[in-house]
């Protein structure tokens, strides 16, 4: 047998995120995927988490870094930066998941450079570096949020699943939660980029009007 | 034996999640604290998905509806209605992570009325219904993201866990990532409720920016 290089492992792991989802995902099925002993796998990874952290580093790669986000103006960099991000986590089942149970917490080499790109390009717009910092992390966990929700919707609809049981809601409400209900619907069934490209330039917007 | 009822078992699942979180909550797991048999907890729930929907559904009690964010000008109404949901999420450990794995697909009442308590302050401050969807999509995101950061964050510093492996970057990028590791650490400690509101204060300035 050939050596299992952790480039194998990863690969492996993401072809079994894609199909199965992170729930699904265990040290145990990976292994029996890659046609090895788990004993293989440990060598590589101590544990779940341990390979999950490797797989959102793998994700987050080329996202952010020296010349990834263009030649535009700060705010057109900080948007494209947000994008490139978008479409990492959405080219992986739970990409999202993946990224955010692990990139506050540690974060491997690429995780970092989305994070220090942003935070440049914000210093370079005259912002303070603490402020700069902390709207970088609103802005990531914005493209998270967002994006995540946008999964989880996909995961259920996939799923087939039928609506949660509606608790009992004050009865004299019942119209103006219908009128919501139908609103809600009609926007999920939007775009999800024409959304998150809205909500992007406005959160842009708020950043522009706080520079010092 | 007295017969078990639906809160009982709710509140038994978020006295577990207090306990062990979100990974380790099981229908086994939570029989065996409500000191019952399996068979007891699935009259009321199928499967550990829909109890989690419930759970979500139960932090997300009285954050919105008529009368919660007081009599402000609809941007500190806004204001207040996130930071209701920010104070909900933080009540209980993982509480963002079961609430974003549920309310943008299903969805109770008190879920409903957290977006239909938005909506209808951007309606009535002169958003389109579409416009005032989205945003209201974008802050519940936004406070989910970010809080899940935060508390992803405590779950690693609790564990001890040793920082995850980095990864090589380029060499002459070097001294770039130490400084931004640097700053991020710093940010990091900061108080999490200041960069929250800091955060939360320029995405209401791009929302009112926007204003029609």
């Amino acid at each position: 047998m050939t050596q299992l290089r952790q480039e194998d492992v990863l690969s492996g792991a993401l072809d079994l995120l894609d199909a199965e989802g992170l729930d699904a995902l265990t040290m145990r099925r990976l292994a029996a995927s890659l046609h090895v002993q788990a004993g293989a796998l440990y060598w590589h990874f101590d544990c779940k988490r341990a390979l999950v952290d490797a797989m959102a580093d793998r994700l987050a790669a080329d996202v952010g870094g020296p010349g990834t986000t263009g030649d535009g103006t700060w705010d057109e960099q900080l948007t494209e930066l947000a994008m490139r991000l978008r479409r990492a986590l959405l080219a992986h089942r739970d990409g999202a998941r993946v990224v955010t149970e692990t990139a506050c917490a540690a974060g491997g080499a690429n995780t970092l450079l989305v994070g220090r790109t942003s935070t440049e390009l914000l210093i370079a717009a005259g912002f303070p570096p603490e402020q700069a910092t902390w709207l970088t992390f609103a802005l990531i966990h914005y493209v998270l949020g967002q994006t995540m929700g946008e999964q989880a919707r996909a995961e259920f609809v996939a799923r087939g699943e039928p609506r949660a049981a509606q608790t009992a809601a004050p009865s004299d409400e019942d119209d103006k939660n219908e009128a919501y209900r139908r609103l809600r619907a009609s926007a999920q069934s939007a775009d999800p980029d024409e959304q998150f490209a809205y909500a992007l330039s406005v959160f842009l917007d708020g950043i522009k009007h706080r520079l010092p």
